[in-house]
Order: structure tokens, then C-alpha cells, then sequence
């Protein structure tokens, strides 16, 4: 049996795939970080489960730790049904990838199941469509938490798409907007969206310049783009 | 009740979310485009069915025809469950955002249901992650497919993002990878996803300068950047 690393989606408990929930269904061991929502697990009510989340602040496993034990789990049962589940995507930072390599040189296979990535289920969820004709043909997701081993010298705020979504990047909003004003027109209209489809959601509007300056908490995306003024403009006729 | 777009996900029938399948249950009305996998339908027992979708080469409705159906079902049906469904999400170049604003203007409610797009979709299928930690903190996601009323002059090739996820562009390929030469080394890994997520499924190797000289079937989409490569490198150790 392949090791599933499966997408739970972006925070509403219904937006998982259908074949997420057939995989949970079944499955012998799930291994699964911090969820929107823990509704999720009902999914698989056979399942021996493993917190393997991080909590924020603290740092609660590494990532080394994190693959060690999803290896381990998939060689003590060889058998099982084995799950990997992460919010939103596996592969959209959700470091599927370094997950698989890990399961790549123990010789044991995989499969992954793709997810709703918050990057388009929050937007898509308040009515703001990410892409739109004569406004944005190209979207751009970043993470907003650059990995802090990197040389952060290298990393350019300069995308050329004409919508950039940021995820992770509340905490560092201030650095990373001022970062884009470099590139961009410090008028660009820009939102925020806290909980995107949790029933709490809420989209605070702004400009890249002010928009750092708005309270705001997490978890949240950051939306930069003239698509949010198309937005806002239908909001505002409603 | 409030209309509803909704999103069928990248192909696999299978890879639809929850919520989507529960209101396609009560449905009365469903509009769909051409889909992947016309099983997603049978979620929806009791609808009347409407094909809007475009057939290739030919124009079979415009989006503005297609914008007054969904207005009028929703009218002739106010309290109706009413459904438009779109392969991939209705906001990935799904023209969602077209059919909104037609909603808004009638005063009808709407409600967007996220899907997984091809453009995440089809590369996690394969294995490959579109971002990877120290090679990808960013990715693009463009259509090939440009607008023909736009100026083309406008569209530049030059995103700065790590990974280029290219839709809809397998028949302007030539084209559009010269242009993205311009700005990226012509020695760029890149990668052609055939049916991603489906069982016949594919992946065609190549790089920025020859990838569109390959034999390619669609529906495909287009992946530039390093991650092709650390992608290329698992495969060929299993």
C-alpha cells in the first residue's frame, strides 16, 4: 500500500475531496498537523492518531522528526492504510515535498491527494475571484514566512503576476508590503481575508501601504491586486 | 437560495469536494461545462441538466449567453437549487467572476464552492511539488490562453516566481515558452502534464527550449522551474 499524504482543504470541513474521505475511511494510522478543524478526523474512526503539528512559537517537532515518524509508522505496517494529512495542499507549502523524499530513499511508495489550497478557497469563498477578464490573467502565491535558513538577501518581493496571494505572512506584513512597494504601486488594492470558510470569515479592505496597518488576526491570507477593487465595488453595490 | 457556482475539481471524479456533492444532491438545476468525468453528474439525480459548455473550434455559446441562462434558470426557479458547475475552481480562469457580476446586477445571491484546480492538482497527482523548500517559495499560475480581444502587447512573459504553471496554453506553447526565454534560462526544467489526475495520466520531461517540440495530447498543462528537476531526479532513482 502506497503512504497517502492527503489535503484536508482550507478550513471548512466540507471542502475535503471525496477521495480523502474514502482513503480516511480505511485508514490504519493517520499522522496529522494542527487543522482548522478536527471534524475532519470523524473521518477515519479506525485510525490510530498522531498529532505531528507544530505549535505556533513553540516549536513542537522538526520536520526530521516529522518524516522519522511517517517512515517508521509505514514500515511497522506494511499493510496498512497509511495517511499523511495536512490543511489545504500538500504540496502548496505544506512540504509534501520533503515528506516524499524521505519515503523516496526508504523505497516506500506514495500517493498523493491534492487538497483546496486556502490560497484559492478563501478568495473563491468570499466572492473574490482571483482571476478576471482584463483584470488578472496570472496569479502569484508566496509564502509570506520565508524559511529562515535562507539568505533572505535573495528573495525579491518583485512578482510580475497581476494578483499575489500571501500565505503565512500576517506576522511579517509590514516588511513583506513594504518589500512589494518596490515593485509596485503603493495604491494597489489590496484585502485580507481572516478565517476564509469558516463560517468567521471576514475581509478587511486596504492598499498595499495601509493594509499592514489594519488589525488583523490569524489565520489569515493576504490579497494584493485590482481584482479586490473589482471586489470591493460589488460588495459596495450590495 | 442562493445560486451556486461550483467547482468539480481537475478530473478524477473523485477529487470533488464534500460540500460540492451535497448541494449537488438536492439540486434542481445544474448548468456544466464540458467536464473531465460526466460521473460527477450522477451526483445530481434530481436536476434538470444544461449544456453550456464551448466545444473546441467551435463557438457553441458565449459567455454572455451562457451568463443570461444562469440568470434565467435562477429567476424561473427562486427557490431552486441551482448549480453552475465548472471543472477545476470558478475562479481559475473559470470566468466565474463574469458570472457574478451578471448575478449582481439581477440581485441574485450567489455562493462560490472552491475546487481543486489542474493547475495544483495535476502535479500533486504526479509526485511533483510545485513549491520545495530552498528551490520554490513562490509559484504562477497563467493561462496560455490570453484573452484575444486584449492587446497582446501587453502580456509580458516575465514572472519572477519560481515555478510557472502554465493553463490552457498547449496549442500557443511555441509561443508562449520563447517569450518566457526571454526572461528565464532556456536550460529551465520543464514538464507537460497530460490527464492529470486521470488514470491515463503522463508526464513528458523536457526544458524551456524544447518542451514545446514534444508530442503532447490535451488536456495538459504546462510546469517550468528547478522543482521539475529535483521532481525528475526521484523518478529516475525509482
Amino acid at each position: 500500500m502506497p503512504v497517502y499524504l492527503i489535503g484536508a482543504g482550507p478550513g471548512d470541513p466540507e471542502l475535503i475531496t471525496l477521495k480523502a474521505v474514502n482513503i480516511l475511511n480505511k485508514a490504519d494510522v493517520v499522522m496529522y498537523d494542527k487543522l482548522a478543524n478536527e471534524k475532519i478526523l470523524e473521518h477515519a474512526p479506525n485510525a490510530k492518531l498522531i498529532y505531528v503539528g507544530k505549535k505556533a512559537g513553540e516549536h513542537y517537532k522538526s520536520q526530521d522528526e516529522i518524516n522519522k515518524i511517517i517512515v517508521n509508522e509505514s514500515k511497522d505496517n506494511p499493510n496498512g492504510n497509511i495517511v499523511r494529512l495536512k490543511g489545504g495542499d500538500p504540496f502548496v507549502f505544506g512540504r509534501g515535498g520533503e515528506e516524499i523524499l524521505d519515503l523516496i530513499k526508504e523505497n516506500i511508495s506514495f500517493k498523493i491527494i491534492p487538497g483546496v489550497t486556502s490560497a484559492i478557497g478563501a478568495p473563491a469563498s468570499v466572492g473574490l475571484p482571483i482571476t478576471h477578464r482584463a483584470v488578472a490573467t496570472s496569479f502569484t502565491v508566496v509564502t509570506g514566512h520565508e524559511d529562515p535558513t535562507k539568505n533572505k538577501k535573495q528573495v525579491k518581493w518583485d512578482y510580475t503576476a497581476d494578483t499575489i496571494i500571501v500565505l503565512m505572512g500576517i506576522g511579517n506584513m509590514k516588511e513583506n508590503t513594504t518589500e512589494m512597494m518596490k515593485y509596485r504601486d503603493p495604491k494597489t488594492p489590496a484585502c485580507v481575508i481572516e478565517n476564509g470558510t469558516l463560517e468567521n470569515e471576514k475581509i478587511i479592505f486596504g492598499t498595499l501601504e495601509n493594509i499592514a496597518d489594519k488589525k488583523i488576526n490569524t489565520p489569515a491570507i493576504l490579497v494584493v491586486g485590482n481584482v479586490v477593487d473589482v471586489f470591493k465595488e460589488i460588495k459596495d453595490r450590495n
